[in-house]
């Protein structure tokens, strides 16, 4: 008898994150894994051993397809931070008894760079113990802040429907015809990648928007305010982009100017929201004119409705490619993109060690922004256009896109 | 040589107004309008004289797919408010002389109760100094608050929008396992159709929404919290869809309690937002759990990517219909959507006196609520249902809706 895959979801969900989970099912299967088994809200669910045999949730090609178009993350993801194997050995002894329990002979987690971190810790724990398990991280995050990928699944997604609702802010903002400002704020703590996203709003039947902050760019209120006054000299309805994480010169945020409670979650990062909101609310006192502000807030990473092809297509791939390389025995590796062309849009997986992932951000680099910082360059473009391309609809029933769950 | 028609957008946009456009102009041209005028910037553009021969702007057909699937008013808008015609007659001499310039035999207004009191004003005006000029109002409001008719359009599409939206943000918000309160602010200043379609996400493939808070049910924040806690006991994730315009028992909006700064607009209505975050931060503080506002803003209400089939096709046929009851004879009436049957769904049109509609607004019945105020009942379901049917997928160029627009 073969042994058992598993895998987890982990950190905060996309719109593809499912088509991830159902590569790696799907080629666990065909590569003849006994059982596939998911955790339920990841590594946190696994340490009290809440699996579930995905072959009882799954029991269709129909429940594939709807796995692929469904948002979020369908095992449930957790923000469990595995501590050191050297200083807590009593976790890991635990986890391995878990999997030696469910035979478990290859291990697959989707997430972000802290999740990387968690495939890193294992895999090293594994091979201290002479545990011949196969850890593969598969990479996940709307934020695009990976090292060693050309981009992230999530990311194309996250950047199509910023593009999409961008360009139908900024329809609405002109309709009066007045002085208005609209400030929409954009997920992003370190890296502006999605922030950067506003720009594929422009075209030939879009102005684009008007300016963009990036949390790459120190940002000073006052030259802020200046810029938008300048603008407004111009243009009755400026609509800028502005990320979450934009941070003082100082290196507080910029929303820690507002006098919101901020929350800290487990892994130390601050709860970030107000950015819009502190801007609007002083562009409006300083030149006494109308503003809005607009968070795209959760919408912008659950948008199941309006996904890039192109990245659900990839979701599935890399998914697939960590399972492909597991049952060859790699492990401590991550599946990454590798473009290989722009025109044509071509891409390929390939894997890096963990290490080269784990705890580390990519930032939007500054030659991708023009002189003053304040929109992106043709070069950006260039990068980000083939992520968005395509469309895969959802499956509509009375209205609604159908969605596959799983009941706690 | 015949005479020409004009028409306008007045109020805040929908994202199928346009559609309405576009039945009103083709109905204007197979009727034989010489001229079919549009307004920039509704009746306060044409105080200024700032129209267009809308079939410079309208090419061909693809121009008049692509204004039936654009979202925003085309032709501009404004939150201009007519006086009364005994206490300013200047300002009607001024705009009937530019209608006689213009040559206008027939004028069509599409908008909510404010654009219908525009109607209204013009055909007395109009009927008193003897002109033969038609006038015709045009429904469109998301919020689905105009007396007389079925539903309005703009409100399906924006139904439909929040239905999925909340499909969407129940999946995200249920991933951790672990205690969280979502808190989703829908537009709707005093009738809560729109928050009520937040009850359209319930199904066999989603738990729907805890709560429902419209305008229409006076607001007590502690019994409020104390429904929350209860909730909370049974299970982690609590959704709960709340009223931008939900009020205290002393009539103060939820929103003022907050310390926010709030503008009047031209209306003298206040700028309604900050209810979703009061109450997070509240329950937050009182419960001592994880909270989270989300709020829909503009969002709702320019989601071209997002519309109904059926309220599109219906915008269209009511902007057809007043251009045949114009051309017919009729002024001073709006065209309403009539019901016709529910299963399956027909409807037709049908006109009404503007007096019956202007300044008038049509509340959610509290009967079509259950008992503790807290959830829409399946009539309300079964009404609001059909007019979320079917889509009607935007024109997609590299990965993006196509749009057409006027330069400023």
């Amino acid at each position: 008898m073969g042994k058992n895959a598993i895998v987890g979801q982990s950190g905060g969900p996309t719109s593809v994150i499912n088509s991830s989970l159902a590569g790696v099912y799907e080629s666990c299967k065909s590569r003849g894994a006994e059982i596939v088994y998911g955790m339920r809200h990841g590594v946190a669910g696994l340490m009290e051993k809440n699996v579930v045999d995905m072959s009882a949730l799954l029991k269709d090609d129909l429940d594939i397809e709807l796995l692929k178009r469904t948002p979020s993350s369908f095992l449930g993801s957790c923000r469990y931070k595995l501590p050191d194997w050297q200083k807590d050995p009593a976790t890991y002894e635990k986890l391995f008894g878990i999997l030696e329990e469910l035979d478990i002979g290859w291990f697959f987690y989707i997430g972000g760079n802290d999740s990387m971190d968690t495939i890193g810790k294992l895999a090293d724990y594994g091979a201290h113990v002479g545990r011949d398990i196969r850890f593969m991280g598969v990479p996940k995050t709307i934020d695009n802040d990976l090292m060693v990928t050309d981009h992230t699944p999530g990311y194309g997604s996250a950047a199509k429907y910023i593009g999409v609702v961008m360009k139908e802010v900024i329809r609405d903002a002109t309709v009066y015809g007045t002085k208005y400002v609209t400030i929409v704020e954009i997920m992003g703590r370190n890296a502006g990648w999605l922030t950067a996203a506003a720009a594929l709003a422009k075209g030939p039947d879009c102005e684009g928007v008007d300016m963009i902050c990036l949390p790459e760019v120190p940002f000073n209120v006052d030259r802020f305010v200046e810029k938008v006054a300048a603008m407004q000299e111009k243009k009755a309805s400026i609509v800028i982009a502005v990320s979450e994480g934009v941070k003082l010169e100082d290196g507080r945020y910029v929303c820690e100017l507002a006098d919101d409670v901020h929350a800290v979650d487990a892994f130390g990062h601050k709860a970030l929201t107000g950015t819009a909101r502190y801007l609007a609310n002083t562009i409006a006192r300083r030149l006494n004119t109308k503003t809005r502000c607009i968070e795209l807030s959760t919408l912008q990473r659950c948008a199941g409705h309006m996904t890039s092809r192109t990245d659900i297509t990839e979701a599935y791939q890399v998914g697939g490619a960590a399972a492909k390389a597991a049952f060859e025995g790699h492990t401590g590796e991550m599946v990454a993109i590798k473009r290989i062309s722009n025109s044509p849009y071509q891409s390929t997986t390939e894997l890096h060690p963990i290490s080269e992932v784990a705890n580390l951000e990519k930032k939007v680099p500054l030659s991708w922004l023009n002189e003053n910082h304040t929109q992106m360059t043709q070069e950006f473009i260039d990068y980000a256009k083939p992520l968005i391309q395509a469309e895969l609809s959802p499956l509509y029933i009375a209205g609604l896109p159908h969605h596959i769950y799983v009941e706690d």
